[in-house]
């Protein structure tokens, strides 16, 4: 089966409608290629706000929105919702469960998941925080603890349902860990009075003897004192070994009772790659040529949490957005170049810096070199968040919600609804 | 096991937390009663505007709001997250799946569910459209149908998928078919080129000679016109007697391929009543004295779609939410005059009217005996239920944006999630 319309241009199949994807497919549109981007959702999801559906601030169509309705009026542009089997490189066909779509050149942008890192008991009773489902899934869960809580006569399995555990200090731990923290506090604890604060934990573990690995020490330390402030305990140095959805071990053989895990300690690229049968590093990221493909089959190109690329500094390139939407254009560039014949570009990433919250009114920042934290730094990441959603929606009533809301409100998406 | 705190003023437990048990639970609010709200989720529903989530229109908290906080703030009012498993009207008891809960006074407000008339195959494969699960199913459903559609080189195949059908002529119906043709025609169509808008029926099946049948012949012909106009096909006359999931088969033999059937033909008080073996109407309704409680238990008081109470002229009063909410003000009072040891009062209906839209910028009103059709009685649709909604979410800017979104916009909610 082959979706695309009959059309005398070369092929190119997208997988992953992500921020590099996306960014890929737009850019080819009036170009001289039939495009079918491919997805097993129809949305394009923000997942930078991922942690704010997780906490019941804002609704899910506030984060995620219909790729066809991005890609509409550019007639090269398809799109097919369908979950990718596997990709037969020799044949230049991508099988999915609907069917079976050939390329001539074909973009690999199909991002990361969660890394458990082999703990199987932490992937089956944690919670990831990569997909809207997750997203869902945490809120439910969340609520329904202090649902349970009210009802619990045991004092000891009550702690352990108002105990919460984000495992990993990075931005996504960090976001998480805070908002989970303000959502108690704000607003749960008004709609449970029989729950006295002193009984909710929220606890941010991090492997490494500080937070926010990635930045300057002194924002994690900023980091740290400022989360404290707003009641989240921090233990660092703690390596979760073990989860049976009631304690949380850790290799040092504390077991701390919780009946919530968050796994925000590690991102991993999509299985999806490993049938490639294709060099990959530790992350299972292909590894490309500085042209963005592959070195055994040029017409495979490769982005953002995909590919396994090292900086000038010889260092691997993060797993962020940034990356992926940077390497989307050098990529197009690319494809264009090869159909046409000529040289192909090499990546270089300008890196534009990191940026996490801790909580409404507080954040982190590393910017063009500079540090920033604070209410300064919660500025600049809300002005950095409303640009990125202002290009992504494209609707100012719904933005302006979102901006209402989380400014303004604690937010009213606390529905236990379907997972 | 009593969630309520000791206390004490006599038990009033609420089961459900519709427009009937929840105005009840407020209005309970600082009185000398313990009161303990059950229902099996932990949000309001405004149903009116269910089929705008069911048409991708609105994202279900904009029609859903959680009910602890709408009781925040009221120590005499609990509310228990629980599903009913039955009552035990001897021993004043209800019991649910997270406990027992005893009562002094019960107030059934356990609303309607889906009447299939004894119709399984329907039941089975079609559609009702009373929950937010049903409203998310349909949305995930109608947009799949698209996605096969353009993947399916079986043209009788691809019209089944292209094919609507609601049965059902009255205002659920109209506003589900009116909005699912708009939806099409204003929004999917542009995102699915390869639909020629020709190949689209949505179908609205009726088994009277009329639609609208609460209302004066001449709007519900007006109705017809609107629908009309808005490229919804009109079949009266007609009795689903079966359905497989491709073919809805009529009574009179006639056969029409639909992949979708969307049953808004009939509303019958919970089957949770069933198991009460107190006498009961065809549509499951507890039949009540004018007081609103039960002959043989005056402590058990009923409302709205679980209460069997006949008008001043001997019709049995309509399933809507007026009569539940102008009910749940008579049982209060009748459950605190119970207690004082003072005469109940009787229930006596006082019709606000009737409306239903037609899409966007049509809609027929029957309000105080007049009645409206055309735009001005959209205008009139529109003005109660955004002062209905402003009563419910009380949150101005989602308001707006719902309000906006209606008008302006063709609405985003276009995501397949989960159901």
């Amino acid at each position: 089966m082959n979706t695309t319309t009959s059309s005398p241009f070369p092929k190119v199949v997208i997988i992953g409608a992500g921020f590099g994807g996306l960014k890929a497919a737009k850019s080819l549109a009036g170009k001289p290629v039939q495009v079918t981007l491919i997805d097993r959702n129809n949305y394009h999801l923000f997942q930078p706000l991922l942690y704010q559906v997780a906490t019941s601030l804002v609704s899910t169509d506030a984060i995620a929105y219909p790729v066809r309705r991005i890609l509409r009026g550019k007639p090269n542009l398809d799109f097919l919702l369908a979950t990718v089997r596997s990709v037969d490189l020799a044949a230049r066909t991508v099988h999915t469960f609907t069917g079976d779509v050939p390329y001539d050149a074909l973009l690999l942008a199909v991002g990361g998941e969660t890394n458990f890192f082999g703990l199987d008991s932490v992937a089956e009773h944690g919670f990831g925080l990569k997909t809207l489902d997750d997203a869902n899934a945490i809120r439910n869960h969340l609520l329904k603890q202090f649902e349970q809580a009210i009802t619990e006569p045991d004092p000891s399995i009550r702690q352990a349902l108002l105990s919460f555990v984000i495992a990993g200090g990075g931005p996504t731990g960090v976001e998480c860990a805070g908002a989970i923290s303000e959502l108690i506090r704000m607003s749960l604890l008004k709609d449970y009075p029989s729950i006295h604060q002193d009984e909710i934990k929220v606890i941010l573990m991090e492997a490494a003897d500080h937070l926010m690995g990635q930045m300057p020490a002194n924002l994690g330390q900023f980091t740290v004192e400022k989360l404290t402030e707003k009641h989240v305990d921090i233990h660092l140095k703690a390596i979760v070994s073990r989860y049976d959805g009631f304690t949380v071990e850790l290799k040092d053989g504390r077991r701390i009772p919780a009946c919530t895990l968050i796994w925000a300690a590690g991102v991993r690229a999509s299985h999806l790659l490993d049938s490639l049968h294709l060099e990959q590093d530790k992350m299972g990221r292909v590894k490309v040529t500085p042209n963005l493909n592959v070195a055994d089959h040029p017409e495979v190109f490769l982005i953002g949490d995909a590919a396994a690329l090292n900086d000038a500094d010889g260092h691997p390139l993060p797993m962020v957005a940034p990356v992926a939407m940077q390497q989307a254009d050098v990529a197009v560039r690319n494809i264009l170049h090869q159909f046409a014949g000529q040289p192909l570009e090499s990546f270089t990433y300008h890196d534009p810096g990191i940026m996490a919250t801790i909580g409404r009114s507080q954040a982190v920042a590393v910017i063009g070199g500079r540090t920033f934290q604070g209410f300064i730094a919660w500025v600049l990441w809300l002005v950095v968040h409303i640009a990125q959603l202002i290009g992504f929606r494209n609707r100012l009533v719904v933005l302006t919600d979102w901006a209402w809301t989380y400014l303004f409100s604690e937010g009213s998406n606390r529905l236990i609804g379907p997972e």
